[in-house]
């Protein structure tokens, strides 16, 4: 393991450094970081937007799930709240996306939400045969879509963008009476690049098609509003800027009128009118459990909690506030300190339409990360094949580790730290 | 809230004490109830079929996922242990199946795992158009083998049976070149009946139909041979008998020479040969990775190894040992003390051909699942319309437990304290 930096800051009175610490001293939600445990100070946590941090409070919330919950009251726990906690949740959830109480509830993956919910479109939308996204979209979402849309004799159009920009009038040129679905992310995973959601939704319903927004990378960041929009449906994963917990259950919203005629494929007990009665006859629920499937992981969804009542006691505004300020502060950095070293900003530079994380692209990415990690001590995410992704999540990142961080990268490359490190991913990265 | 019966017991002196004393001084497996948190001596539980106990080693295993895992090492978790944990903790399961490693993955809900794998196998069958099942399989299994059928143009075919012994004969006959999949609950839910694996395997083979079983109430307490039996396909819950959880995660096995050919019909990233490769073609995983979907529910996956390891540390075969005494003794129990009052066996009598559990018919069994819990201390659980049921944990229930509760059951039904309860079931139950 190759030793770290000599020095790892702060970087006190490089240029930045005082801009940084008066931003710092001005932001309304600094306070949330002690909310949130920190077991190493030399540690700038970069990838806030792939696994958020563990909220204080988590661990003895999770706890007494067990012990009282599990442990004491056993069984008799699912009438004591268990049974109705996903939708519980889920309400909770609704007002950060735009969503009215019963349009949201906790269940499944992000990946089979949308399988549910892609497919319940496709069957709603008979004799068209399209499915429309862009080479933007989590490409777990394109595999899924790809998947439904031949089962359904048709095909998914992958409509092709620049690698930064949403390509909006493509989608837009793309639209026509065989599209059954449009299917984006809001926010996308590597360039952050946000859709305008009020806008692609109407071009969609203009052309008769239904609409689903994958809201991982927005959810807790970004405001969304579903219900303005008049979208259709909505999936989305709660361990990103929620703070949910590795592999926290996923969400998923439809839009209440369309509650009652949208059909689940997976038709199984908790989607039931009467998951108790035990009759052989599937009988749908008419609201937002017909979507539920199996029995949601309790435990995870226990500790997903905190994090998500975090999200919501700081305000959604206030998050997306930081939020732009966090990455107009990093493009100024980048600018000024990492651009002359030969990495580019491969996000959106219009501020309007970016999320909470940005991309640097370079040519040996994946060296650059390992050395971030192990001897600048700042932990990003790589996304191949050229991007060290960075993530601002603004309940937990203070200006001053985005400048440190950035001189710590950049002096890496400078020391060209980096050469040391294997040039092949491994699996999981 | 009525009081609770005058004399909670232990029944000393009354029939059958001595011989549960006797059993329990006797039984190689007494040792591990104090693996698992009692918190109320008087509690008699006998719903570990359906909600196993918390192990004592649970909390501070997921406090330690909490804090060590997510609290302070963050995203690099993922390379460090939870990246393969699904697969772990499924070759940890598998020899209790009688299964190989890399035939078993931890992943989704059983009624997920049930759909990708049913869904599976009638792609896999091509032309052939039934699914059959019977009237004992747990409803929700029932709704989506129905779904899948009517989505592939065919039909599901429930066959009848007498409402406690699985129509073994009515299967068999039932079978033609037209029938796609035969799926099946090993141990049914209410009755208990155990299905002989090996033959209803070796007929579904000869029609040339796949073979679905779903374990949930046989892993952990009937020693199970797919292997042996080369069944094709299998599904279960971890949170019965495996003691893992409110809803933990479930299990899915796909016989290796299968794996390679079956489509998973939700085609997302982690079945994915390169989950992090992020191409936007899905290439499946040649082996049981294809068969995942989106990302485990980590925590969740914690809570539920320390059970799954106590029922290995345990062994089946000693588990199914005991397993047998215990519903013995309650069916002796039963005749002597609660057929006279009323209560009827709703269960095999055959002791091959049962579970771990039994139900009881009675009419007001809503009434008297009530009184039992809030009089007798007794949880059992209540299956809709006429049966209490009763679980008998190998790890955790002892001879005088049951002892106990049939007596406690006796002196409610005697003294009529069950009509003080309401008639209507809620909806959880």
């Amino acid at each position: 393991m190759p030793e770290s930096l000599d020095d790892l800051g702060p970087y006190r009175g490089l240029a930045g450094h005082g801009e940084a610490t008066a931003l710092d001293a001005s932001d309304p939600l600094s306070g949330f970081r002690t909310r949130f445990v920190e077991t190493d100070p030399e540690l700038i946590y970069l990838d806030g937007n792939s696994l958020g941090r563990l909220p204080t409070h988590a661990p003895a919330h999770v706890v007494s799930a067990l012990e009282q919950e599990w442990g004491d009251r056993l069984i008799r726990s699912w009438n004591e709240g268990w049974g109705e906690l996903a939708l519980g949740v889920g309400d909770r959830l609704a007002p950060l996306i735009g969503a009215g109480p019963g349009e949201v509830v906790i269940t499944d993956s992000t990946s089979v939400n949308l399988y549910k919910l892609a497919g319940a479109a496709l069957e709603a939308r008979p004799g068209r045969t399209r499915v429309v996204t862009d080479d933007l979209n989590f490409p777990s979402d394109t595999h899924v879509l790809a998947g439904l849309a031949a089962a359904a004799g048709g095909r998914l159009d992958i409509v092709g963008s620049d690698g930064i920009s949403g390509p909006v009038h493509g989608i837009e040129a793309g639209l026509g009476d065989d599209v059954a679905l449009v299917a984006l992310s809001h926010t996308t995973f590597k360039s952050g690049y946000t859709y305008d959601l009020a806008r692609v939704t109407a071009a969609a319903h203009h052309a008769g098609a239904m609409v689903l927004w994958d809201l991982s990378h927005s959810v807790g960041s970004v405001p969304v509003d579903l219900a303005g929009a008049g979208a259709d449906l909505a999936v989305g994963c709660t361990y990103k800027y929620l703070n949910g917990g590795p592999g926290s259950p996923a969400f998923l919203y439809v839009r209440r009128d369309l509650q009652p005629e949208l059909v689940n494929p997976i038709s199984a007990w908790w989607g039931h009118e009467e998951p108790f009665g035990f009759d052989l006859t599937h009988r749908p629920a008419g609201d937002i459990r017909r979507f539920q499937t199996g029995t949601v992981p309790i435990v995870s969804l226990r500790a997903a909690e905190p994090g998500i009542d975090l999200v919501a006691e700081a305000g959604i505004d206030a998050i997306r506030a930081k939020s732009e300020r966090l990455v107009a502060f990093a493009e100024a950095r980048w600018r000024d300190r990492l651009a002359p070293l030969g990495l580019t900003w491969a996000s959106p530079t219009d501020p309007t339409r970016r999320g909470s994380h940005a991309s640097l692209g370079h040519d040996d990415a994946w060296r650059l990360t390992q050395a971030l990690i192990a001897v600048g001590r700042v932990v990003p995410d790589y996304r191949a094949p050229d991007s060290v992704r960075l993530g601002f999540s603004p309940l937990t990142t203070s200006f001053v580790d985005i400048h440190t961080a950035v001189e710590r990268m950049a002096r890496i490359l400078e020391q060209e730290r980096h050469r040391a490190f294997p040039a092949d991913a491994p699996a999981f990265t």
